[in-house]
């Protein structure tokens, strides 16, 4: 397949749908790296197994892991899911997969955006990143899709949602990071995102989940539900050091207007009541490697209901065993009538670092 | 994807098609390891290009590679080639490969043989060859095949031809040999191809090509034009080696009847005029390894016209430079008078073991 030169998916009438439109299919990487999931992974790989079962039975989904887990993953994976062979540095999809976009003819092509782990040598949380880096082309290849390719500018998936109607969701504390386009202006980036998801306006809410480590990703902080709709972590508890970054991603959000004009709803979904804490046992079962980010008891993970992923009739959302759930729950049933609402415990992905919809990655429907 | 249990083609009304139906497309694994392919396999790589670009024309082509040589193969190969990561131990697609089946109603099913590099520890050609048995597995999740895994039986894509109308070609030589399924009769092995290839009758031809390292394939000696009608290597020189193989071969061919009860024509094609010899450079270009098989200078290799790929209007056959060339071109235009003949040099092929058939395994069409 092809990377296009001289081109953007702007000029060229590509745009990359909602999450909430139809899908083709979703891709999960396999996780295996001893020094970023407990216990060889073992137990990540069980709740891996879970999100892929569940979005299989809406939905085509293939899981991608390495040579050395393929046999494994072949055989606790259910015969309904698809499994690839495909190198990589670790399993965030969602964060260096391809972000793919559609034409009005329904051909489908994809943004391959540089990757950097989280922050390449300034603040990233592993190297090297190489066969991460690859992943977005090798998802193109599989999908026959053709590819705009940013070998100058670094992005994940996860830092972006938008609405599907010319509308952009960023934080700014994760796009203006010191480790990702430091040369490059919020109004060049901007003007980057435009060009290459071909919106027409970019929302830049300030900062994202407290203590989140990819630098605040809005897919852990505030989605769309539909175009003019959106949900955004909340806690009422204002000594929480979350209160503070969801009161002004609130008062951001209900200030402004969105490409088409239009004033956003912003739906406040409460975060977990007990901050969700990493303990001895789940620390002691991760491999100690320098340059990567260690896992330490007692350390706040970045728990957020948010970050759930929506697909052809379903949303799959992260629950913690946690007084909230039911909460989170009884939300999404009522802003997603028309969809099941899947829970699934999810407590080993957070210890990785991210949630269920950081582990995922949408093909829109294509014809 | 599912492995069947407890059920086989036969009983599922899936069969093997001949070569020369009408295909969905093809793969091809990038050859690499140093100790086969010379000079790093950097010739052997262009004539692959060559390969699938020429069948890229004709039909959809996937070219299997390793993570490590996946962005060199997508530099060299033309955008209209599909590049996919796949770990193997060698390049023979062929022989290690998924052969694929199809129903009435076009449904896609694969076996997946066991694969022990021609010979396993008797005489297989090097070791180990894990990644090799699995790549079947693999291209049948990439094409969302169930598939046939027989873990009791070794055969490799190269050893069987047929007719896609109940008849299959052999060889005594390979699938009787020591190294593949010593434990099994000839009945034996009769049964499980005709269960496993739907097929009434099995063609057993005594030997295959002289100096063939793969015990004497099939595909390397005799393949179908269409139901009814053959190719055989053939030499008219009585003091060449091969000259007793080709003449038991053609005396027992023409004194049988196919599945059908039709009496088979048998097309003779010339080999080579003269024997093509490794070079002293050829042979110090490639790795000396124990437990590979050495390329040796003045060894005479399995070069034969038969070894050609058939596909969607075309026939992709290897040349040598050599006096027969032409002959061979001229008889496959007589032969296949709706294909282009697309003769490519293929000495680099030759000199790891092969040709252009040994590397190439089509899909067939399917709804």
């Amino acid at each position: 397949m092809k990377k296009i030169e001289n081109s953007t998916p702007r000029k060229d009438g590509y745009r990359m749908p909602g999450e909430f439109e139809r899908h083709s299919g979703t891709y999960i990487i396999w996780p295996e790296r001893p020094d970023n999931w407990r216990l060889g992974g073992k137990p990540a790989q069980n709740t891996f197994v879970e999100v892929a079962s569940v979005i299989g039975k809406y939905e085509p989904c293939t899981v991608l892991v390495s040579s050395w887990q393929y046999a494994n993953a072949r055989e606790m994976l259910p015969d309904y899911i698809r499994v690839v062979e495909m190198s990589n540095n670790d399993s965030w999809v969602r964060d260096c997969g391809a972000t793919f976009l559609v034409n009005n003819e329904g051909n489908l092509r994809a943004d391959d955006w540089s990757f950097n782990a989280w922050g390449g040598l300034v603040d990233g949380l592993y190297f090297p990143w190489d066969k991460d880096d690859m992943i977005a082309q090798k998802m193109c290849e599989l999908e026959h899709a053709d590819r705009y390719r940013l070998d100058d500018f670094v992005l994940e998936g996860g830092s972006i949602h938008t609405d599907g109607e010319g509308t952009l969701l960023v934080t700014e504390e994760c796009l203006l990071s010191a480790g990702r386009n430091p040369d490059k202006s919020k109004e060049e980036i901007e003007n980057i995102l435009k060009e290459y998801l071909n919106v027409d306006k970019v929302l830049w809410i300030p900062k994202g989940i407290y203590n989140d480590e990819t630098n605040g990703h809005v897919d852990n902080m505030c989605n769309y539900v539909k175009p003019g709709e959106v949900v955004l972590a909340w806690t009422d508890d204002v000594n929480d050091p979350q209160y503070a970054r969801s009161k002004e991603a609130y008062d951001y959000l209900t200030n402004e207007v969105d490409a088409k004009g239009r004033h956003l709803k912003v739906h406040k979904l409460l975060i977990p009541k007990k901050p969700i804490l990493i303990t001895q046992e789940e620390s002691e079962g991760v491999d100690a490697v320098d340059g990567t980010l260690p896992r330490q008891e007692g350390d706040r993970m970045a728990a957020s209901y948010v970050n759930y992923y929506t697909g052809n009739g379903f949303v799959a959302l992260p629950v913690f065993g946690d007084e909230h759930d039911e909460l989170a729950i009884e939300k999404l049933k009522e802003l997603y009538p028309d969809r099941n609402i899947e829970p699934i415990y999810a407590r080993e992905i957070l210890l990785g670092g991210g949630n269920i919809h950081c582990i995922t990655q949408q093909v829109p429907f294509r014809k």
